[in-house]
């Protein structure tokens, strides 16, 4: 089973084209969308769509991501080992599947080995299709990944820096991700639950479920991420405290 | 074959969790993407969606509808079975697609059983990953509804009201689907094919087909989905009439 | 194989019932969306991304393209048979991927044909759920086109003026797509790399990818669909020319 995680939007070849070079390689293949609408060049959205997946599927699962904005530039292709495979640009996109993958090894994916084995140019444009597709399709075909790269250290991939910060007796968080509903999710995972999130001046009560606020109030929750998430019930948190991903909020757990 | 129609949007992980969900228990199972693009929190849309889709589906098919304001309060899932399975909130989605399928029984799902066969705990902000999703998984694996639900009335399912009403010699018709192309469709399927349709004063022509029109005017037509439409030919109904789903429009047919 | 490609939109049953429609004549079809959001009615969009797909699948696959203002008046639908099928309304669609699939023959589609082999009826406004549909899913059966239509001449099909023209020392270029980027590709595939590309007075530097320019620059390139692409790195050069799919740009290769 290959999922697929990408920028690439839904309006045109891009996706298909991707699919294709997969289903070429290997008719067999069961594909999964999963998003194709991450923002565009937005690398901690894309992994945190990444980890909330890994959690999902099972054991052996091929997770392929392509949130790439430095193709064509020398940054590295990863396959990385564990419960699951993924295979993503070495960008910071692994950064949070890796938490749940337990990882045992890491191969720099080697453009001549792929180029040998599909019999096909690969562009200095679109990796998606050329590298990380085919990539996907050759681990599903039972190709070991030393055949597809080099091994090389997990110490040495590139990481987002995600840890949440403390400074006097407030959380410096950042926030990692904003759903279609407008709901604020952000890098805190092991807390005691508190009764009062206050952010930016506002006290908000910490609630069970969105449906235990007034419609159109702000409420915190432990979201269905397990990360502290920041709600309006029927509306949009996002708009209320006015972020974007990668903002940083100072917050007090009361 | 499982079918699912959600309000989830296609930006984020919901999706792909939703399908990884049905894929853990069941990795042999087609799922097919109706839609997750229904308006937030829009029932009437989304039953409008389900009905259209049980018509053309093999028998048997598993239909997934999860547009769900009420997740974490006290409304009931659904198992309904009959030429087709649909697997719903207790919220009305159920009502249009009920037309189709010949109900012989429903369930309402139970947390616990379910709980206790998943081996996994179950969120109170998404049951459409928790709940609707593993039971469709569980019915295409061939489990009985008994085993997932307590057998209930057909008659306590929560029904919008659809019925067409008729005032004097008029029709108060609901609004109940726009397409994307702002195709305006009306509660009405059985009725002689008139002349004109009178709306808010504007008489309209009565076609076949939308190329009937000229570019950009009006015509009422029997649309494809065998319901009375209001169309503009490569133009937008909705905005010439301004309206949305779930208002209430005055129609004459002459 | 069956390949979808239509400007149905995500938001309502139309793509759901058309694969319904396919799903219920065979079950086993596998079925790859590789888009449904082509601009509404704009058949030279669909046909660029028709002739990327064609590109990146096996042999044999079958194309089912539904760009169709048309429907419902007296266009003839088309079974294209070469190295892929392509099964499209004969307005122009074809025009691109026909330059990759070695066309053998082609068949004007008859709906009496369709009805009789599926026993229902064929509405005038939604060919993609009844004819279409139908018809992919009938080939990928293994239906001889011949059951499905009648043999028409591969000269009389219809299609786009999309050659390049030449006035003095510049190039009088179409528009043929703009992806999600902003990135605006020309109908121009064999051309010598020049160092400059001159257009609306603006003299942009041809490069090899978009990081090699400064974020925000213009530059021109070949494309990863192998046309001459103008570009902003990480930006829209869409904004930046303002143009849309189908304008005409003078454009000097220095």
């Amino acid at each position: 089973m290959i999922t697929l995680i990408t920028d690439f939007g839904l309006k045109g070849p891009y996706v298909g084209e991707m699919k294709g070079a997969i289903l070429t390689i290997n008719p067999e293949a069961k594909i999964v969308d999963i998003t194709h609408s991450i923002t565009r060049h937005n690398i901690l959205e894309g992994s945190f769509v990444m980890e909330q997946i890994v959690k999902y599927y099972p054991k052996n699962t091929i997770h392929v991501g392509v949130i790439d904005p430095g193709v064509g530039t020398s940054r590295k292709g990863l396959i990385i080992e564990g419960d699951h495979f993924l295979v993503v640009p070495d960008n910071g996109l692994a950064t949070l599947p890796l938490k749940h993958i337990r990882p045992v090894s890491v191969y720099e994916i080697d453009l001549g080995k792929i180029k040998k084995i599909i019999g096909r140019e690969i562009s200095s444009t679109f990796h998606g299709r050329d590298v990380f597709g085919p990539v996907g399709a050759l681990l599903d075909l039972g190709y070991e990944p030393s055949r597809l790269g080099t091994e090389m250290s997990l110490e040495d991939i590139i990481r987002l820096d995600l840890e949440p910060k403390q400074r006097n007796d407030s959380w410096i968080l950042k926030v990692i991700y904003i759903d279609d509903f407008g709901n604020v999710v952000l890098n805190l995972e092991d807390y005691e639950e508190p009764n009062y999130v206050e952010v930016r001046g506002l006290r908000i009560p910490y609630r069970e479920t969105y449906g235990e606020a007034n419609i159109g109030e702000l409420l915190a929750l432990k979201g269905s991420h397990d990360y502290l998430e920041i709600a309006v019930n029927q509306g949009s948190a996002k708009d209320v405290l006015n972020v974007e991903v990668g903002d940083e909020l100072e917050v007090k757990l009361l």
